[in-house]
């Protein structure tokens, strides 16, 4: 039973919260019993794992958690990534939001057997916030880095076809820039596509948003196509 | 320009973090350059607006800010409502999640002509986190309160035909139930949907992408029959 805040572990755990450690210690943290048996169902060993009020006072706990959200379990995981690759998959550029990054994840997992690639400017997949918005997606289909062989589909607010109308013989990638930006010059696009918003309505989407309602279009189509 | 802090105008944007004081005062912020034109461009006169360095010392604004967010700029506004209806509209329930509630305010607004009406149990559609995440649709598509006169159509995890398989004759409300507990019992739902997930995929996406898909979903094919 864990009653000190100078315990090794839960200083760890504090550590954790910045990238810097996360990357020096190869580490990182889920915060919550539904992110902890999420881990578990992925079949991920936890490095530490710290439960209250059985391992650690609860006060404790909730100190070190990155997110400020009472976890009654933390976990600390060694970080995994996929191999580039699948049928669709997800590739993002610049998006900075760490929960957009997460959510992403979560979304590939929904719709597309290939995993989310981080491009340049992406938030940590692996910082608190972007393990929550996962909702546990990030253990059962870790982020990949690199580049995928497939046709590469861009999608921006406000050129091209709508997403309905591209044929989705696979392997498809869908390209996804930033927040604010959009995509970098020089992806090697094979088309640009968009999401058909109502006349009168807002301008776009959030990346998140976008990201979700696109791979539901082309991963829904491609597996009734078989 | 306001050099204090103790400003009557900085006053009332720090009490309007508050949920009883927006209701006290029926005000609510918008913070960000984006949010304030936002708000211009839907008609919407603020009550106070706030630039800076212009009006207010830029540290002062940004420590009267709700979401830490550094805004040079923050608008005060009376809330509005819309009325229940639309040939497509979202009604949720229990939804906790200010950010959940601004994502699908503006999803509603990218996808239906209808408003969100929300149900008991669902976060302050005017709190600084939500009308952020609506990304200013709160003022081109106020929210609602009250029950549209339509066909219900209930959004779960887990049962009924999928999203593509229901027919799109308006009206039509989509219900959807909050982020643990989903749609409470007696909501009188004509039909029940669900969207289809990837098999060895997660159980459910979040309330905000699940609103935001199901709205693509029937808000294209609704116009493409239109």
């Amino acid at each position: 039973m864990i009653r000190s805040r100078d315990n090794e572990q839960l200083k760890t755990i504090r550590k954790l919260r910045q990238k810097r450690w996360r990357e020096r210690l190869d580490l990182f943290v889920a915060e919550g019993e539904d992110l902890v048996e999420a881990a578990a169902a992925a079949g991920w060993e936890p490095e530490i794992l710290l439960r209250a009020p059985a391992d650690v006072d609860p006060e404790l706990l909730a100190e070190a958690s990155g997110l400020g959200s009472g976890a009654r379990a933390i976990g600390v995981y060694r970080p995994r990534w996929s191999a580039a690759g699948g049928s669709l998959s997800l590739e993002l550029h610049d998006v900075h939001d760490p929960g957009n990054v997460g959510t992403a994840i979560r979304s590939a997992h929904a719709f597309c057997d290939g995993p989310v690639m981080l491009g340049p400017g992406c938030a940590d997949p692996f910082s608190p916030k972007a393990v929550r918005a996962s909702m546990g997606s990030i253990f059962a289909r870790p982020p990949a880095r690199g580049r995928a062989r497939a046709r590469r589909i861009a999608l921006v607010p406000y050129a091209g076809r709508t997403l309905a109308e591209v044929a989705v013989e696979p392997p498809l990638v869908l390209l996804l820039g930033g927040e604010r930006r959009g995509l970098p010059a020089g992806l090697d696009a094979d088309e640009v596509v968009r999401i058909p918003l109502r006349e009168g309505g807002p301008e776009s989407l959030n990346v998140a948003m976008a990201a979700t309602v696109a791979l539901y279009e082309l991963g829904t189509r491609m597996a009734a196509h078989g």
